[in-house]
């Protein structure tokens, strides 16, 4: 990460100061200015189409020649922004540009994450705690080069409340710092500051605003392990990564041949650059002669390689096509994500070896057994220390669209605050609130020390006390 | 932090690993076998009743020595370890060890936090997804010097079924480590590995740990900011933060004199080295010359020094002992963690001001407002952003057993996970599962892309589906 400046740190520091003086502005607005703001945004951006797609030819023209010189390196070097660079910096494909304003109103549609009761108690008489959720703060999130994304991440921040600065990937610079301002101008004719959402270009930035722990609350980079690893590294700002996915899928004893083949294929093929997509293919030992040929003949149809342990490999040997997409694997391919047409095939003894091998190779992200055994289902969903656990089903379900989450912020590979696709749920926490209608006030002397106790009565949840 | 050395590198690295195996294996185990284990932990401990406090009391006579050493020094200074570091150590104490040996046995009648359903939607015929809350894997618990914690962290670690690894403070070093050898005897009885819970006794071991982010999923400091702030900076593990509590009382413009006087002068002197105590006292412009001098007056007769704004101090003039106990402050004071018997105290117009002064300059623990205006707690609650946000009540109740939580792990002074203070539910967090009953198993294609759709049901939470 390169080192801030210090005019950039300056900089940093007024920007995180701005989130966090629009953020605590904004807690004494009703939640349903928001949605108001919303519609702001959107009538904004509709009447700026021209502009805003003019911002995006621009980047568009600068990312060809980019792209060409990047043409002979393999994809994944390139991670997840993929050989389909230009095509998601194209806000003029048809219906893209309706689809992002259309997002915006889904997201004003949905439920409000906050001011929701998750617990209240009577701790004595006159003397109520409810603990109701709220935003979390000002939110970083750092983002891969797609235009769209400042609007989607713009809507959800201000849906849940949160103030947020965004980074957007360099080559969509244009068209994102057009679509930045063009939020804070809809939001300044609204009850949420402007300077609500904020963005910045540069990574000089970035790393100055990762220092600004007293202004920022969460940093939320969307990108491979190399970008959350860096940022965890150079900051004490909680972070919620969304990192590599390294998915299985396992053949136990019992999989049905149809089902096995239908997820085995979906699970690789369907979007490779998916997080979600299966790079490791598990199959029990009693399979070689059986299942494992037939599972090997349809990955091999579909161009699949398979980097194959000595048994695995030694058991497709008459399959057509071994001798061109299978081989040897090596230690490596265990933990690799490949993003593309390959698949590490390794044998196992069983379900409790295959959970070994995931726990001690995967990303903890998604992995699927087929098996008709509801022990086996049971030791998966239960020993797997992997955010989603399925049984019979494709990894590519792991979405929070799919889910029926609302929307997705993002699929967080971390294991605290949220796990797994991550709806508007995930941008709240929440605080306590206590009232005390006791005629003297209340202080713990009323309750301890020999005064009357607690009764800690369950209350009804309902609404928030204010 | 001390740089660690390649031969604790190797040994963390062991220590974590181990931890993690330990968490991986015990999975499978039914939760009420950690019930069990917490049994056979309070019998092992029973019964070495003689020989862990032969260890405590080596642990005292080595640290009376450290104590007196630091004698002239101020409080503060100390941290919250505070002067009576003797008597936090000692398990002597008449009742001291039995209640730390109920503890265990409270710890184990608690309702388990994992295995609850959050979430449950049937996606599609015989698709049904669950979120169910789950271990959030290896904790890193640092604490005090009080050896009492290592059993209660150790307990509160098993009934979540996270596996820990403890180090407390180098004075109860003695104590610390045999209670962990029992702990592990005890476990080797039972179904939980030995492994599940590890101690470690200097910071070189913790520098090293703090770099096992792929074995360790929590680090969780209790102390004071310095600790906290100092493992954030050295380490990729998410922090639960237990720091700084600068807590304010508000007085507002209604407030009632005898609620003003038993809240601030309860949240000020009931236990000053409490995190949840007292630091700053906002006055209401208005009560200047009438609730204030009252105010001051009860503290003052508390021995309470008052480092007050100029109009604060002006007002209080002829008051007995101001002249003792009032001058003017300085900046400092109103980010200042006295953990002692002094207010901040400072003159502000109305309720706005008082939430602006206390999110700039609070550490966003626990604020209390004395009013009798609805439209001022509203505010109150909603604008300020602490974890706690009281109203006519003391800031002392600011606590998870207080709260009715049946435990506290710390009280986190963070934003993501867990805010506030925190019970058992800060320790885990969830995994998705899913099922398909499909005939063919289930992959997206059945449903998107000209397939069946999603039918996004709601199902009963009820039990997990494994």
């Amino acid at each position: 990460m390169s080192q801030p400046s210090s005019s950039s740190s300056n900089a940093a520091e007024s920007i995180a100061i701005a989130a966090r003086r629009a953020f605590e502005d904004s807690q004494l607005v009703d939640p349903s200015e928001r949605d108001v703001a919303l519609q702001a945004i959107r009538k904004t951006l509709e009447q700026a189409r021209d502009q805003v797609l003019a911002a995006n030819k621009q980047d568009m023209e600068a990312s060809s020649g980019i792209t060409a010189h990047h043409a002979g390196e393999k994809l994944a070097s390139e991670g997840k922004l993929s050989a389909s660079l230009v095509s998601r910096l194209d806000l003029t494909r048809p219906g893209k540009y309706d689809a992002m304003l259309q997002g915006i109103t889904d997201v004003a549609n949905l439920p409000v994450p906050t001011g929701q009761v998750t617990f209240a108690k009577e701790l004595g008489e006159g003397l109520e705690l409810q603990r109701v959720t709220c935003p979390v703060g000002v939110l970083l999130v750092i983002f891969e080069a797609r235009p769209e994304v400042v609007v989607n991440i713009a809507a959800l921040a201000i849906k849940s409340g949160n103030a947020a600065i965004l980074k957007g990937g360099k080559e969509s610079i244009n068209t994102a710092t057009l679509l930045s301002s063009l939020i804070a101008k809809a939001l300044s004719t609204t009850s949420i500051p402007p300077t609500f959402i904020q963005s910045v270009s540069t990574r000089s930035e970035i790393s100055s605003l990762l220092a600004q722990d007293r202004y920022i609350d969460l940093v939320m980079p969307r990108g491979g392990n190399e970008l959350v690893t860096n940022i965890k590294n150079n900051t004490r700002i909680p972070v919620m990564g969304h990192a590599d996915g390294i998915c299985a899928v396992y053949l136990d004893e019992s999989a049905v041949e149809e089902k096995a083949i239908r997820i085995a294929v979906e699970s690789k093929i369907d979007y490779m650059a998916a997080c979600n997509s299966a790079e490791t293919l598990l199959i029990h030992e009693s399979l070689l002669s059986t299942l494992w040929p037939k599972v090997a003949a349809a990955l091999i149809e579909k161009k699949v390689s398979l980097r194959c342990d000595p048994s695995i490999l030694a058991a497709i040997s008459s399959v057509p096509g071994a001798s061109e997409y299978a081989s040897a694997a090596v230690e490596s391919d265990w933990t690799s994500e490949y993003l593309g047409p390959t698949f590490a095939v390794r044998q196992v003894s069983g379900v409790q070896e295959a959970i070994k091998h995931i726990n001690s190779h995967s990303s903890h992200h998604t992995d699927s057994i087929v098996t008709e055994s509801e022990a086996a289902m049971s030791a998966w969903c239960r020993g797997l220390d992997s955010a989603n656990c399925f049984v019979n089903a494709s990894t590519r379900f792991s979405d929070g669209t799919r889910y029926g989450l609302g929307t997705e912020v993002g699929i967080s590979t971390g294991k605290t605050h949220a796990r797994g696709p991550v709806g508007l749920e995930g941008l709240v926490i929440y605080k306590y609130m206590m009232r005390s209608k006791a005629d003297k006030g209340s202080i713990i002397g009323d309750h301890e020390k020999g005064g009357k106790g607690y009764t800690h009565k369950d209350l009804p949840k309902g609404k928030p006390m204010f």
